[in-house]
Formats: C-alpha cells, structure tokens, sequence
C-alpha cells in the first residue's frame, strides 16, 4: 500500500474503534504519546483513553471529509490530517472538527499514534 | 522560550510574513519542504511559494483562533495546529481554515517547516 492507502486505513480502523469500541483506542497509543484536545494536553495511553471514553456522550458516528497524508521523518512517519462531522446520538446538528496525527511504525508492521491533535471548528 | 511561545511566535511570523510579502515564505521552507494544499501536493521551497504566490487573490489577513503545540521526536522538531480565518480583501466573508506544521530547528537556531497541510473548512 501508499502512504495515502495507508494513511486513510488507519483513518477508518481509528474512527470506527472510536464509534463502536473507543477504549479499544489504548492499543493505539503508547506510553509516549500526547494527545491535545480542545486545547487540553494529555500524556500517555492510559491517560489518553481515560480523556476519550470520559467525553461527555456515548454513541456517535464520525464521517470523514478529507486526509491528507505526508511523510515525516526518515523512520517512516506519517502526518496525517483529517477534517470531518461528529454526529453525537440525539444531536441535530454534527460537529465539524479538524484531526492531525503523527504516525510512527511499530516492529510488528503497524503504526501507533505518537501525536494527536484534535479541534472543532467553531462556526 | 517555551515550545507554546516558540510555536505562537512561529505562527505570527509566518501569517504575517504571508500577508505583507508572501515570496518571502521561501525564507521558511527548504529543499526538502512539503505542502499539501488542499488536497494538492507540492515540493520543495521554489515550487511551494511558486504556489503560494498564485493564489487568486493579492490582499488577505489572516486572523489566528487557536494554536495547539506539541514537541515531536528526539531532534527537536514541533507539531503546530492553527485554526483561524483568511480575509481575502473585496471578499465579505472571511474563510475558516485549519493548518498544520511540522517545524524543524536549524543550525542557526531557528525553524523550517518540513510538513505543511492547509485546508479550508467548508461549512
């Protein structure tokens, strides 16, 4: 596969964990990751998967717009950067939100998110 | 300076860089410097201002909303995630976009972007 095949892979495979399975997100992360959500910084899987299954609803259903993928680094990374809808269960209306990720590969041929950054894009 | 202040002053820099002498940004890219643009891939430091200067449009301001920050690998380099809004001048309404940068330190002390991404947020 191309970065792009891959990157967009690994898009789905997140989203859908997120929808269906989000604390199955902790073998996403590792001990260094970071993830900055609305502007709140956050350290390492655990914490990481305790901010995300805390969100203040259960069901919801992310669509994605656009990924857009390069490669960073001579080890393999990826950046990948995502723009989409967040449509929370009982909501109207969906949020629009803007994603990037930081990909590293792992020695078993996958990737694990090294960084993450997530913001709404306010109207 | 701290990684947030060093990435707010990147930020700074690098709109109002863009808005008063956009071929100046050459200054901030190198050789091996990508731009994903609107989906549209782009190498290198000639050919991405090359880019930049040909947009549709002279006069713009851009207005920054949020910058999120985070260190990534052991080399020094940071992740900056800018949302905020382009004035195109004649245009009644700004446009919102969301953009990311992967900084890299020079010898001389300071940054270059290695991973650029921009997109417009439609509503």
């Amino acid at each position: 596969m191309n970065p792009d095949e891959v990157s967009k892979a690994f898009v789905e495979h997140y989203y859908s964990t997120f929808d269906s399975n989000r604390s199955a997100l902790s073998n996403l992360y590792q001990e260094g990751s970071m993830l900055t959500f609305e502007g709140q910084k956050i350290q390492g899987s655990p914490n990481i998967v305790a901010k995300l299954t805390s969100l203040p609803f259960q069901q919801c259903k992310h669509h994605i717009t656009t990924v857009d993928c390069q490669p960073s680094g001579p080890s393999g990374g990826m950046l990948v950067f995502v723009s989409g809808n967040l449509q929370i269960s009982g909501e109207q209306h969906a949020l629009k939100f803007s994603q990037m990720f930081h990909l590293i590969p792992t020695p078993q041929g996958s990737f694990y998110v090294l960084n993450d950054i997530f913001r709404l894009n306010y109207a």
